[in-house]
C-alpha cells in the first residue's frame, strides 16, 4: 500500500488506545490527533483513594474545558463515534486500582456517574477485592470483590484485570455477568513477564466475550525496546489465532513526559518504604526507551502499516485498531438494570 | 371550605417543603405521602466533608432503590412534576454547609452531578466562603466564596443563605448572577432570633428574584411551641406584603425521630469541645415540641387550611404551598452555560 493510501486508510479507522498514562498537556492531545486516535482510555488513579480521585476527575474537567477543540469526554460508546465525526479524541477515564471506591460499595455508582468508565480490580498488590500480579499468594476474589463486580456490571463500569493475579482474574471472569477487559498486557507465551497473561487466562477471557489490549510497554515486549514491529505483529497474529480476531485490540500502556519519581509512585505508592522495581530491576530501574516505531501515539499509523504487512485484511486491521474496543464499549458502558 | 373540599384542594396542589432533616425511614416517607408532599429538600450534610458526603449521597441512593414506590430523586424541576403525576415525593438533596466541597472549586460541579441540588454557603460558623449567623464578626464573602457562587450559578446548584450572617448574605445576593434562596427562616421583625432575617435582607432577597421558605422550627416562631396557626399565617401575610406573593414558600426545618445527640452534632459538629445551644439555651437545650398543628409533614393540609382562613386566594395558597418553589427550581436547577 502506498504511503498516501496507508494514511487515508488509517485516517478512516476508529483508532482506540485502551491505556495511556501521561503528564497530560495540550502537546500530548495534539499527538493524539496526529496519530489519528479516536479514543483513549487514560489512567487517573494508581493508589489514590475516593477523595483524591475526585480531584483527578476535576483536573480532567479542566482539560476538557480548555482543550475542547482536541478532546471530549467519553461516557458512552456513542461519544467515540461523535469524536470520529468531529475530528476529536474521546477520553475514557479509568483507574488502575479499586482505591477510588475505598471500602464502600455505593461509590461504584457515584464514580461511574462522574465519568469513571473502567476500573482494575487490583494494581500490583493485594487489594480489598483480590490479588495483584506481584503477590506471592492469590486468594481470589474477596466477599467485597464479588459485590463490587456485580455493582460494576450493573452500572456499566468495565472490569479491567490488567494488573491482577491469575486466580483472581479467572474468578473475576467467572463472576462477572458481562465480558471483562485486560486493557494492557501481552500473551505470556510470547514474552514471559509477571504482567503478561497465561494462555489459559486468555482463553477464558476470549470465551467469555472479553478483550485483550496489546501493550507496547517495552518490558512487556519480546526483546524489550528492540522489539521489531514485525515481531509485535507476529504476536498479534498468534493471539488472533488463539483468541479470535474479535477479542483483541490495543492498550499501549505508553507513559509520556514523566520523570522517575512518577514511576516510583506507580510502583511504590504509599505501601512500601523500600524501592520496588515492578517489571524493571535494580540495574535498570528507569523508564525503558520505546521501540522506534512507537515512540508516541503519533506513531499509531505504523501499527496499521505493520498489521497490513503481516497479512491482516483491512477489515481485521480495523477490528484490531479500534473496532473491537468500540463494539466492547457499546455494550459494556451501558447500565444493565 | 368543607373538610372534603379542603382535602381535595390540598391534594391538587404542588406542595414543596424546602427543608427537612430527619432520621429517614419508610414511615417518614409515608408521612410525606399522607401530607401530600410533592417535593422535599432534605439535608444530607451539616459538617461532613466531601468524602463523608459521598457516603450520605450513597445512603439516599439506597432509599430511592428501596422505597421507589414512595420517593424519587429530583435533579431538575420536571422531576417534581413527574412526582406529582406518579403520586410520589421528589427529593432534592442539599447541604447546610459548604463542607461537601472541602476547599476545592472543582467539587461544586461533581457534587451537583451526583445530585446535590442546594448548598448553604455557611452553617452557623465562619466557613471558607463566609460568616455564619452565630459569628460575632462577619467579613462577607471570601475570595473562594465568590468563585464558588459563580460556579454554583454555572452548574445550577442553588445558593442557600439560611444560616449565613447578614453581610455575607447581602454580598452573596449581589454576587450571584441568579436568584438565591433562604430555604428555612422567618422575618426577624415578626420574631427576633439569630436565625431569622432582617427586613433589609428580605427586601434584597425578593428584589433579586429570590425566595424565602418559612420555618416551623419552634425557636423561629413567635411564642415558640405555642405559636398558633393563625399567628403563623399572619406572618405569611405580612411577608407577602413585604416581599411579594411570588417570593415566599415553605421550609419547615422539621426534624423527625432524632435524639439529643443529633442536635449536639448539628450544633457542635467537630468544631468545639464545649456545648453549643444554637437557638436553644442551657436551660432548654433539647428539641422543642412542634406546634400541635404541625407535628409532622402529615399535617401539611393544616397550612393550606390556615392560609385560606387567613384570606389568601386559592391561587396565592398554591404559590405559597409549592408553586413558587417549583418556579424557582425550574430555572435555578438548570445549568447556565
Amino acid at each position: 500500500m502506498a504511503d498516501e493510501d496507508l494514511a487515508a486508510f488509517h485516517n478512516s479507522l476508529i483508532v482506540i488506545d485502551a491505556l495511556q498514562y501521561s503528564n497530560w498537556d495540550r502537546s500530548l492531545f495534539e499527538e493524539w490527533r496526529a496519530g489519528g486516535l479516536t479514543a483513549v482510555h487514560v489512567t487517573i488513579t494508581y493508589w489514590e483513594n475516593a477523595r483524591d480521585t475526585l480531584t483527578n476527575i476535576g483536573r480532567w474537567r479542566r482539560h476538557f474545558e480548555r482543550h475542547g477543540d482536541l478532546i471530549m469526554p467519553c461516557r458512552r460508546a456513542v461519544d467515540i463515534e461523535r469524536a470520529k465525526t468531529e475530528g476529536k479524541t474521546a477520553v475514557l477515564l479509568g483507574a488502575q486500582n479499586c482505591s477510588p471506591i475505598d471500602d464502600e460499595l455505593a461509590l461504584v455508582a457515584l464514580m461511574r456517574e462522574l465519568g469513571l468508565a473502567i476500573m482494575q480490580l487490583t494494581y500490583n498488590n493485594q487489594s480489598l477485592i483480590g490479588a495483584g500480579c506481584y503477590e506471592e499468594s492469590d486468594p481470589g476474589l474477596s466477599r467485597f470483590g464479588k459485590q463490587v463486580i456485580r455493582e460494576m456490571n450493573r452500572v456499566g463500569m468495565i472490569v479491567d484485570l490488567s494488573h491482577s493475579a491469575e486466580r483472581t482474574s479467572l474468578q473475576a471472569i467467572a463472576c462477572s455477568e458481562r465480558p471483562v477487559a485486560i486493557t494492557h498486557a501481552n500473551p505470556a507465551d510470547w514474552h514471559p513477564a509477571r504482567r503478561n497473561k497465561s494462555p489459559e487466562l486468555l482463553t477464558a477471557l476470549a470465551e467469555s466475550g472479553g478483550i485483550l489490549g496489546f501493550s507496547l510497554y517495552p518490558l512487556h515486549l519480546k526483546n524489550g525496546s528492540d522489539c521489531a514491529l514485525s515481531e509485535f505483529c507476529d504476536m498479534v497474529a498468534r493471539a488472533a489465532d488463539h483468541m479470535g480476531i474479535d477479542h483483541i485490540g490495543l492498550g499501549s500502556d505508553i507513559c509520556r513526559n514523566w520523570g522517575y519519581e512518577t514511576l516510583e509512585w506507580m510502583r511504590s505508592g504509599r505501601w512500601t518504604f523500600e524501592p520496588d522495581y515492578g517489571e524493571g530491576s535494580q540495574a535498570k530501574p528507569d523508564w525503558p526507551a520505546q521501540p522506534d516505531w512507537f515512540e508516541s501515539p503519533a506513531d499509531s499509523p505504523n501499527l496499521t502499516r505493520g498489521l497490513l504487512q503481516r497479512g491482516f485484511s483491512q477489515d481485521d486491521v480495523a477490528k484490531v485498531m479500534g473496532g473491537n474496543w468500540l463494539r466492547f464499549f457499546r455494550d459494556g458502558l451501558e447500565p444493565l438494570r
